[in-house]
């Protein structure tokens, strides 16, 4: 979008910044490991459609959605080809309206009715697979996707998140346990048909699905980073350092820069002590001074992007790029 | 602003309400304990201009902010009449050329340095006073006054924080730290001058001070809702339950539209399990059903609001006004 060159320095903090080349790094590696439509990229983890451009780049032009905003700014930057909006929704009139192939995740006859409601025409079955979260019993799935048919709604087949188990990290455990929940999405399918077996993060051990919907791979964070996977922490927030004591220092990045459920960010070579509205305070290994700019590593990637307005493409000391974050709110 | 009428179950959600005769409540009771000048409404809490006018018409013209962005918003917003931006700032460009009396805290030669170069003209010296955040050490502040003045800056006074002592739940011992910290503040005040003695969140027991940064009090949260002061809770999500199973329900309002920084947020009837992006899953006394609409109250409201775009004001089943939540970002 911009490309105007200018220093990093130059930046009003708190910004968040991109490492291009991490960035670049990942996006290959994940083309490698699932080309083309084996991936099926969540748009949530960055909610940005310059991003959104060029994962397409890279391949994939399927996209996962989790709110309606997503999918229609997805529609409206012209990537929709084939948009999944991988969530529940009441009142589905704003999908039904897209120039846009949109399928939504059903799990109950009120969210077919809404879905046929709205003018939407096609849907997928939301399998529960073990998260305390939505989708249908597996059981229930045949009965669903009957139902969704009697209403002329297409069925393209399931989907399922197996999200307690894609932070796991004990790699062994995190394919045993995959394997149970896709055995119960497969079940599932059987009784539903179509073409789709959807499922969520476990990129490196599922067999089963016919695609994965990885989103955080493209940015990372400390809680995936831990998992030893082949893609590089590119986010961070540049922060100031605003205020020192021979104890701590303060910095401008603060609880409205920051996703929080996961607990701190992390700072190189310093111990993080709390976060603030607009501050973090923490120890440094070596003095700082007033002025430094220093990089905040969020613990969460995907609420941590949902409170900055862009993104600052950076390689090296060199802003290269800035990319809106379209598709906040809902 | 809007004024049309809508019935709150035509909301999309997530959707940030606001009661009105809570808010009224609560402007009413703080511009009784605090009148005019006595409040400095720090406008963090909730970054909407609208209700930064309904606080002017309370009484209260002068305000307090966390960032530029909030500084420059009021100016814009004709709600300019003294703005004291209670944080550092190394880039004060932007402050100086604003149409509106602008103060800033400084707390280090290098933040004065920034003031005057900015074109700033106002400052007060930020003392700390037991958060270990900024501020400098009470015996720095005359000296730091003599450099600004030296600046050609006029100094206002001081301010500081006793931000480790407003959350407290026992009473008696948040009067006793508060004059502890006062009594450094004072000290320094002695040092610097000026009419100014600005200070934090503790209304109902600070008699030193001679003006309060109170923010907090006009929306409220779950966690200040706790220390029993004479403020309702103003502010909750409106969530739509998107599925439900035997053991729990699902609704749309999550990680993306919460502050969760001091934990999970509650529901009444109900006990709170968990927070994804954009799912709470929770489990209600009485059976919930598909479609159903509910209340999620946050924990923390600050970083709550700056998630959303708008704060809608209702009325009982009513939506009587929506406010632009027009102060977030940088």
């Amino acid at each position: 979008m911009t490309t105007t060159r200018r220093h990093v320095e130059d930046l009003q903090t708190p910004a968040l910044l991109v490492d291009a080349a991490a960035v670049e790094h990942n996006l290959t590696a994940m083309a490698t490991a699932l080309p083309g439509r084996r991936l099926r990229p969540h748009v949530k983890a960055h909610k940005s459609t310059a991003l959104a451009h060029r994962q397409a780049a890279a391949g994939h032009r399927t996209f996962t959605c989790a709110t309606i905003r997503e999918v229609e700014g997805l529609a409206a930057a012209g990537l929709g080809d084939d948009l999944l909006l991988a969530n529940e929704v009441l009142d589905a009139r704003r999908l039904g309206r897209l120039d846009a192939r949109v399928t939504v995740a059903v799990d109950s006859e009120a969210t077919i009715v809404a879905a046929a409601a709205g003018g939407v025409r096609e849907v997928v079955i939301d399998v529960n697979v073990g998260l305390p979260r939505c989708g249908c019993h597996p059981d229930d799935a045949g009965r669903l996707a009957d139902l969704a048919r009697s209403r002329r709604l297409t069925v393209r087949g399931v989907m399922g998140y197996e999200g307690h188990v894609v932070g796991l990290a004990d790699r062994a455990a995190r394919v045993q346990l995959t394997a149970h929940a896709m055995q119960l999405l497969l079940a599932a399918h059987a009784a539903v048909g179509g073409d789709l077996v959807s499922a969520g993060g476990t990129y490196d051990c599922n067999v089963w699905a016919t695609e994965i919907q990885a989103g955080s791979y493209v940015l990372m964070d400390t809680a995936y980073a831990r998992l030893g996977l082949p893609f590089r922490q590119a986010l961070s927030v540049l922060a100031t350092v605003i205020s020192v004591s021979p104890a701590y220092a303060v910095a401008d990045c603060g609880l409205k820069a920051l996703g929080m459920d996961h607990g701190n960010p992390t700072i190189d070579a310093a111990e993080v002590l709390f976060c603030s509205d607009e501050h973090i305070t923490f120890v440094p290994e070596v003095p700082s001074r007033v002025g430094e700019r220093i990089r905040v590593w969020p613990a969460h990637v995907d609420p941590t992007v949902a409170y900055h307005e862009r993104l600052y493409v950076v390689s090296g000391d060199q802003v290269v790029d800035a990319w809106a974050v379209d598709l906040r709110g809902w």
